[in-house]
């Protein structure tokens, strides 16, 4: 079934419940689907996102270290609050984790959270411990809108650019790295490292963005086209994405020959990717303080897939359907 | 460590980067240490909790069908928003499962767990899916507090007396009976298996003992010693239980000779544990649609432990540290 048709059980569940009697769901404005789940608060829209991290599954303790684990947990779920340009407040975490832990690395894990949760303004405010065999951290993430405009998945409109910011593919190039123990210089293998293991959500961008007039966004978690593709669904319109255009750091191109591949399908980037007119994004390139890179824009729904790859001299290049999904054995986007 | 300390550590390191500059620190009423966090709204006191249920630690396939887990669940959660008097609004669901988990199975948990949301106006609005070789859910409940006025673990007074909803060690019974795999009678047996598996929250309760002026309450799930020995740390008082007063039902009385370790270290029962004065237990014992029973008294820091054990004749009891606490042995209270 994969994780998405699940998400879809799941969804169509809560919504059989939905009763429009109840207050809950009369100030819901946005449900199971999105980044976040937003509802009206009393002067502000409320924000609240969820995301787990699993001991070899989205982790190796081989490789990463408790600082950079705890840093990562709070960030993946930053950086959906940085996808509805929302302000994070407040974070509940949650650990399981096996009985004979070591009280240091809990401290670690923690004291790195705490830092990173500091420097958003975000206070840890409680939470919850469990035995069990393995790792499993969930952290919760609840926040606020600065004004009653959002970044939905689902606001992309035919005629807008798709841009992305900073670069795509340095996660993935980075577990690569650190799972084949490919030897690179140090500045590459800090730069690797560092995007895979401590990305730094883009909360303020997100900010910016919405300010500037975007109303479209996602954070890049399950890869460029699986992420892509989550808009275009949402909106009910088809991507183009010229791969030429692919924003890939000239360290990735120089060390990995499957630098499109990681580009396109690697995930964990934490970049996010948005729609909007070409003013705008100009303007909001002006503001960042980051690249900005167009590539590719939203089309009415009338082409065979949801999200098409074209190469500068616009042909179609064929690929798998990519990104990471659980569930599933990943599959990575065959470039031809 | 144990999982209390830990609990401590945690805390102490969230406390080393609060910041009185940052808003979110600024409006926190209620921080880790409590059943819930609480923070200053617009107009509301805004409330959050986390609890997680992981397999082969919190329930056991073999006993629990998946309707009773999403009930179990969401229901532990409830009980935590329920111990501060407040109203649980909207929910978010981490669920970490096998690849090969039954979509049935999922919809099975998610129908359950939808309904009872439904019947207490909650709005299931989010979460998380992913990988794991064991299931662990994760729910977090957000909601609001009806007025200024909260229960809190840390607003017992000396001169209070201890009072407590329903029944004790029910869920602890029907934990014994389904493990150990005891035949009882057809009703026993539903009474038994629904007070562990489907426990009921008491959030109505919660939100009427607010009304009527109590101020002091926790939920019982660690056990009646444990959870007493909470209020006490946090309200710095120590407390007298009267064992010949604990409300047990009579059906656990009939058929568990341990029904006295049971009802006070067995946990899971999910009633209200709280301290108020005489008048104000009267009065609300007459708005309360469930039994109330008084079970001792708050006194001053002044005895050897924080919970002292009398029986009727008001000789001291002695116990080893009862309650469930993870990370450590189960060591039941020994009533001599």
């Amino acid at each position: 079934m994969g994780e998405f048709g699940l998400i879809s059980l799941i969804q169509s569940i809560s919504d059989k419940f939905r009763n429009p009697e109840q207050a809950s769901w009369q100030q819901l404005l946005i449900g199971i689907g999105d980044d976040v789940a937003a509802w009206q608060g009393d002067n502000h829209v409320q924000l609240a996102t969820t995301d787990t991290l699993v001991q070899d599954v989205h982790f190796d303790l081989d490789i990463i270290t408790w600082e950079e684990l705890g840093w990562k947990a709070l960030a993946v779920n930053l950086s959906d609050i940085a996808a509805m340009g929302g302000v994070p407040r407040y974070a509940l975490i949650s650990l399981s984790c096996p009985g004979d832990i070591e009280a240091e690395n809990i401290s670690k894990l923690c004291h790195s959270m705490a830092a990173l949760a500091a420097e958003f303004g975000v206070a840890i405010v409680g939470g919850n411990l469990a035995a069990a065999s393995n790792l499993v951290i969930t952290i919760t993430l609840i926040g606020c809108s600065k004004n009653k405009s959002m970044l939905k998945r689902s606001a992309a409109m035919p005629g807008e650019q798709i841009a992305v910011t900073g670069h795509l593919g340095t996660s993935a190039a980075g577990l690569e790295m650190l799972k084949g123990k490919i030897r690179l210089d140090a500045e590459t293998t800090n730069i690797l490292r560092k995007a895979h293991l401590q990305p730094m959500p883009k909360v303020k961008e997100g900010q910016i963005l919405v300010e500037q007039g975007v109303n479209s966004a996602i954070d890049i978690s399950d890869g460029l086209i699986a992420d892509l593709d989550h808009i275009c669904e949402a909106s009910k319109v088809n991507a183009r994405v010229d791969i030429a255009r692919l924003p890939i750091h000239p360290l990735v191109k120089a060390n990995f020959p499957d630098y499109l591949e990681l580009a396109l399908c690697g995930g964990e980037d934490y970049e996010l990717l948005f729609t909007a007119h070409k003013a705008i994004i100009d303007q909001a390139r002006g503001v960042l303080n980051c690249p900005v890179t167009v590539i590719g824009d939203v089309v009415k729904e009338s082409l065979p897939n949801r999200v098409t790859l074209m190469d500068s001299k616009r042909n179609v290049v064929h690929y798998d359907k990519g990104g990471w999904e659980h569930f599933r054995e990943y599959n990575g986007a065959k470039i031809p």
